[in-house]
């Protein structure tokens, strides 16, 4: 979906420029909270950031053999929540390891076995496992989805059901940024009759107090703080090398509405109220990076002096690389084990043990088992989109330096 | 076949050399023919190249909804055909998806389900679907072949039957410029018992009066116009780029003959008479572009108010992407579906559903159902050899535009 | 393992420091042996070698239609021996050669017929040739093995049989430096009952008087040469380029001592007594450059008048390309065989007929059937180690245009 970032970058702007005037002058802006040793260096970096960039707004969380040791917010928002697009998916995929974990889905079997109507199109032998990592050829559907038909999502699956994959099943893959949550959706509902999102809250949010959300109930909106734009222009060669033909795959994703605009250009997706609301699975999630850490902390490693929710075999099975190469939708080297991205010299963010995911705008959230550590990262202010994650990726380094060293 | 670049470029340059001289002052070229709106762009485009380079020459056709809307000749060659080298492999496959349409060709069967002698050296389990997708690990034989041993291909096919494939069938993909033609030859064959290059005569070229040849006559050569060499030195650094080392997989394409030259050295393929006459499938294919872009129309968009001759879940059979990645044998990056060539962001020519394929020297024939257009594009002046089409992706990319805008 | 790179140069530097002091005066370095007609082209590249490094020292032996045709020594180690890292994988793998023509081991059955206790955790599907081929995912274990576990290799074959694959097997490859190497070892033990070193020896070395040697005897200890530090230095960009996150696939091969230094920070591997005397498959072998062609020859091409020890059938089996693309483990384009290496337009030593390995340092043995040519390189005095063997390639490369012109 790179092809419509600047068009993203405008209307954010839209949203915020009110927001931004006055704010021209350079302000001291505080970081607070606390690092513990020896994750000091994670408090002078986030010291640097807000002296460079002083209208930049992100919160920090790192959670080490189950305590919270850097729990930091840059800016002024240490108690909001916001949306982090697709580190949603990382959350979402906890729903997943208890179904994989509890027998009910296999990750061998035939996506057909849990959803009799996928077998259409030459689609019977398709996996689980090939379908949660990225390799179905479903990135979307002619004319795209509406956004209710990804919030009612059954909707949605019926149309990939009967969708011919672009590209052959398992020959390649590529990032399916959107129809990933909706296969994780169907799953859930097919296996369990409720909604992933129920048994997110149900399983994980309330019994564990994760400050982490799919679906912001409207209770909670006004810890609600919407993305921004970035505060530093984007590089110009690094937003062309990201331009994608606009007929690529990104075609058939979002459905455009009467004047032409679709979900993805009219605003951030989690600023548009009834998209966090819902909590998309692929893109709907917000929180505060406690929550984010959190969520990974309680299922793979262990919070509050209890053992991980997730079992160290059933991780291995979620962690184990799938695919890496070229990926055919977002064209750059991309990892994925089953929904998660993998650490990658390219995408740098831990030992080949971790898994986690990225979001549009910067987001991170990820456990790595080799340092048996959580992290989440959440900027309010969106961090330049080269794919790069600046931010993510530096805070990442520091935890494994001081882990390390 | 990279390699020989240089030699091909001297040895075209040879034929023409006499031709060209005299034309080193510039002259007024005309652009003839028309594009009805909105394709003014493209008239204005073939101009701005005619003044540019006025020894060049090339034509331009564009079908939408089953209309000739652009019909342009840039020089003075509107009458003529012309060799399109490998863009003679998407007219081929027209053939194969007739096959394939009718249930005589099983993309999934094992190719010595048809052609017995193929499961040798380990093939038996190879997929029809492999081996016209360039994974077939055949792309040449020790010695490479006679010029008479691929005009009369059963006798390649019977060379290439007993090959050990080079790599693993299925562990990767490359070109195999000539001999996917010669797969696709010995198919026709072995099904139908007939030629590929008589069958396209009878159910495609003359029933619905395309101008585009598998075996140009005798009484057509008069129409022919030989490629000649680029009007653009090329770019040294690129040259260097496609530079491969000279016993890769090249080796074992074309024998040598008693003078130590192949028939690729010789002169353009398509120049050499017994070539264009035999109308290899691979590359021996001459027309105009009105035949080549008619070719296309009638097959899969529908021309003359008569519905595609292939269905589009044939057409999604054969355009579904099987392979993405580095070509092990051109070493760079390439996507096919079956036989036709897949756009993607390096080689863009169309949406994801577009299926087509270019040819050395520049030619370019597709068809991309997302906008219903087919597309011909010939130059009689070969195009720069950099593999990168700056001709032909600025034509479909003026297309694209237009359709939308 | 190039993250420890700057700490492998260090340590050679360590090693050798004091021998290179009073050596900082260029002097006049003698190149000795033969280089018959038409390999004149060699000499000279030797004789420039030597005038522009006169630290440097290296061995070169090429061996066409069976004939020593190049024996070269720069330096002053004509009659050394030396370690030659992964070019002795080269050497290991005609033991898999063996068993593979005697019909003992095939390529296409599952590791566990082979390995029962190999079929944990996930493994019982892997096949011989993916094992054999680098995608197992396995290039280590948590904690990495001690020394000891590398040389008794049932310690370290045990572990790994327990082992989780990091990516899904067959999905992607990436470089088991080490492992393959137990992998060899364990085949050899569990189908012969004895050790891979000692059927070489028997069945190689021995008869065929090859002076190369898997497990260096103490008595011919006199001989070897230790490998010394580089005499260019590196280019920093190339460094930079090869530079992997340190805790990346790496983790997990070599076990830390008590002091935190693993065997592969130590010393050059073959520079450790106890490595060159246990041969260990992977990394241990020592030789001369005429032993190590020698090796290729009597296997491949045939020697002394004798026919090749492997048939072309079962050459073309472990030849045929299985892999091709980007390691996930050394992070750039790589080709591989069964155990061997293949050449690929950005790692070029041959013919796509061509087998063989490089070493870490800079040594390469071959066989190319294209030109029934055999050869060793071996340096004393390590290349750059930028992956691109500067000195090997071009030695091909001159190989190859002597046989051609």
């Amino acid at each position: 979906m790179s092809n419509t970032i600047e068009a993203r970058l405008a209307s954010a702007e839209r949203l915020s420029v009110s927001r931004l005037k006055g704010k021209s002058t350079p302000q001291e802006s505080t970081v607070t909270g606390t690092a513990s040793p020896p994750f000091g260096m994670i408090r002078e970096w986030a010291d640097s950031i807000s002296a460079r960039l002083p209208a930049f707004a992100a919160q920090v969380a790192v959670i080490h053999h189950g305590d919270l040791v850097v729990d930091l917010a840059i800016g002024d928002d240490a108690d909001g929540v916001t949306g982090v697009y697709s580190s949603s998916k990382g959350v979402s995929a906890l729903v997943i390891a208890l179904l994989v974990q509890g027998g009910l889905l296999d990750l061998d079997a035939p996506v057909a076995r849990y959803w009799p109507e996928f077998a259409q199109a030459g689609k019977q032998d398709v996996l689980v496992r090939q379908l949660l990592s990225h390799q179905g050829g479903l990135p979307g559907v002619p004319g795209g989805f509406t956004d209710d038909e990804l919030t009612h999502s059954e909707l949605a699956a019926e149309r990939l059901a009967a969708a011919t994959p672009s590209w052959r099943p398992g020959a390649m893959f590529g990032y399916h940024g959107i129809t990933i949550g909706v296969f994780m959706e169907e799953f859930v509902r097919r296996i369990t009759g409720t909604t992933l999102q129920a048994l997110y809250a149900a399983e994980l949010r309330e019994p564990y107090g994760i400050d982490f959300f799919l679906g912001l109930p409207e209770s909670a909106d006004a810890r609600y703080r919407p993305l921004r734009p970035p505060v530093e222009a984007p590089d110009p060669a690094e937003l062309e090398r990201l331009q994608l033909p606009d007929d690529s795959f990104n075609l058939g994703v979002f459905a455009p509405d009467p004047d032409g605009v679709t979900a993805w250009d009219r605003a951030p997706l989690p600023n548009q109220p009834h998209i966090r609301r819902a909590g998309w699975a692929a893109a709907g999630g917000t929180g505060s990076a406690r929550g984010l850490a959190r969520a990974y902390a309680v299922a793979y490693g262990g919070a509050d002096g209890s053992p991980a929710l997730i079992s160290p075999a059933t991780r291995a099975a979620l962690a184990q690389e799938q695919v890496f190469g070229t990926d055919r939708v977002l064209n750059r080297t991309m990892a994925f084990g089953i929904v998660y991205e993998k650490s990658h010299p390219g995408f740098d963010f831990g030992s080949h043990l971790a898994l986690g995911h990225d979001g549009a705008g910067g987001a991170l959230g990820y456990y790595d088992p080799h340092y048996d550590v959580a992290v989440g990262y959440i900027p309010q202010q969106l961090d330049v989109p080269t794919g790069k994650l600046p931010h993510a990726f530096r805070l990442s380094r520091l935890v494994r330096d001081a882990l390390k060293g």
